[in-house]
């Protein structure tokens, strides 16, 4: 897909801004967060920890703007529930309420308006989390493209006891991935362009807390967790070498992913590895606990295509992520540099 | 600005379901409150009370959609900051965090965003509150219309001692106004269709927390509070008597209104009554303790203009708001029926 000229991304927002990459990242630092710099504002984490009471909380929110409304295993409800929870499960809160704000566009048909409000409150049921607040919004036809859009915000608590701690990541520990990658923005972009995989195809969009427990329940070998949305498992790992000042080592041979998503993304052109997905969790474990939480988490319903697809290497002043490709060679595991799947959560 | 048939508005969204209206109403009675339903979900309150730690907490949420995107006295980044924290002010509750997400358009010039950056973090300086967490996508081009929509929630801590109490309003107690009306919603129409009273009519965009402290601790008289934002007056007051069952009476001329605000109602063709403020507070009063807490309004740079607007009636099967005209006759004060003001927040 196009990128815009270097000059235009920084006299005007162009698609590139969003994607979860580069020049998001570069938006952010350089133009958002410094403005709003504050203690509880951390570039480093999805969740904000906020401590005004005995026990701490975490708060949250996301928009979404999938196109289309409903794909394959799931729709933009689902999604913006247990996207949102989950960027609460993989701090290691429990989640307390949600938020809901919708914005929909004149001319949205009702009945999809119903199934996706079934489906927040199905999704939210089984998340296990109230939908506190809300508000709704109605805007011109043609004033949000595709019918709607959705904001959720999440608060957690965090329970008592030492949640994982990247600071304690060490050369050697496991990258465990809790299944198959790149299924959700696969299953989106295939019922976009209406490929005939959409049936073997379905988004993994689901609520993660209970998984992100029992990888917790199962040791303390955990150090640090996240989901691989926007970005894939290449952006979550190239943040968190840049985070950590280390390199890090995956091996392609161990990345999970099914046939039909191999197959889906060589039709779409698209790197499985910076494809989202909305139902995975990547853990940072230590070395000698690796197998102990794999078993965990292959124990779990959600988890049982889990996998060690790689390691944490030495620090080093250009931290990199090499793959190792499944003939032997080495690349670089690069950051999407921009959007390369607009509206795909 | 014409209506959906009958049919129309039940089968698809049409604007007027976005309003703050009856059609709002509905289709949050009907279709969406019901399959959400939880303790905490209450269809009276912007604010979720959330108590699962000892001492309470408040949370809300509003998406942000006004065009254009910078008017007369405010902006979409401290509409949506003050409109967030005020939902949190009316009910008692102390800001703790606010949750900012974005979703920009692709062609927004990057010098409007930064001056809506500037304008939240100005904002919400000035209310007190971080901004803990947040979320920014890019749509494309005609994704959302004119620019951007701003979606913020708020986390708030509801100090011990008794809040406000809407149970204990009888007939006869006051309703107090802050300050003149229907600035904001005028600003933004002066400024989208271009009328040359820009000058002298400003959005009232501000953060209520310090207004709304002031009116609490004048004594104990304060019975309700609630922000006039969608809807106007005349929406809060029609919920209001309905709640309540009571009928409602004010006084066309004891409601405060600029003679700008007047002129621009004129030129417009719309009702004050209907039309949103963001920096202003209605609140019911015990009658005994009306001048003493009108005097405490007074006393507050935002609270200048205010005014005793009416009082609550008795109890009635088929509730009125009632308006006796400056001309001595009476009309009946309708909630807004749907949108007549789209996108002026």
């Amino acid at each position: 897909m196009a990128q815009g000229s270097d000059k235009d991304d920084r006299t005007r927002i162009i698609l590139a801004h969003g994607g979860g990459g580069e020049l998001t990242r570069r938006l952010l630092s350089d133009r958002i967060i410094p403005k709003l710099a504050n203690d509880l504002l951390s570039p480093l984490a999805d969740s904000a920890v906020i401590d005004p009471q005995p026990g701490k909380l975490c708060m949250t929110t996301d928009s979404y703007v999938v196109q289309p409304l409903e794909f394959s295993g799931g729709d933009i409800g689902r999604l913006a529930v247990c996207g949102t929870v989950n960027d609460l499960a993989v701090m290691g809160a429990k989640p307390i309420a949600l938020s809901l704000a919708m914005v929909l566009e004149e001319g949205l048909d009702m009945a999809v308006l119903d199934r996706i409000v079934d489906s927040i409150a199905a999704s939210a049921r089984q998340a296990g989390v109230p939908v506190a607040t809300g508000d709704t919004k109605v805007v011109e036809r043609g004033g949000v493209g595709g019918g709607m859009t959705i904001t959720t915000a999440g608060l957690g608590s965090l329970p008592p006891g030492m949640p994982p701690d990247p600071q304690t990541i060490a050369a050697g520990d496991a990258i465990l991935v809790s299944g198959p990658i790149a299924d959700h923005g696969l299953a989106v972009m295939a019922a976009r362009k209406g490929l005939g995989i959409r049936s073997t195809l379905a988004s993994d969009v689901a609520p993660l807390a209970g998984l992100v427990a029992a990888l917790l329940n199962s040791g303390d070998g955990v150090k640090f967790m996240r989901d691989p949305t926007r970005g894939g498992l290449a952006g979550l790992l190239a943040d968190l070498s840049e985070q950590l000042g280390r390199n890090i080592e995956i091996r392609e041979r161990n990345v999970p992913l099914t046939p039909a998503a191999r197959h889906a993304a060589e039709l779409l052109g698209l790197d499985p590895l910076a494809v989202a997905n909305e139902g995975k969790v990547v853990a940072v474990v230590a070395a000698d606990a690796a197998e102990k939480v794999l078993a965990a988490c292959r124990a779990h319903p959600l988890g049982a295509g889990a996998a060690i697809v790689g390691h944490i290497g030495e620090t080093a002043d250009w931290p990199l992520v090499e793959l190792v490709t499944a003939a032997g060679g080495k690349r670089i595991v690069q950051r999407p540099y921009g959007e390369e799947l607009p509206r795909i959560c």
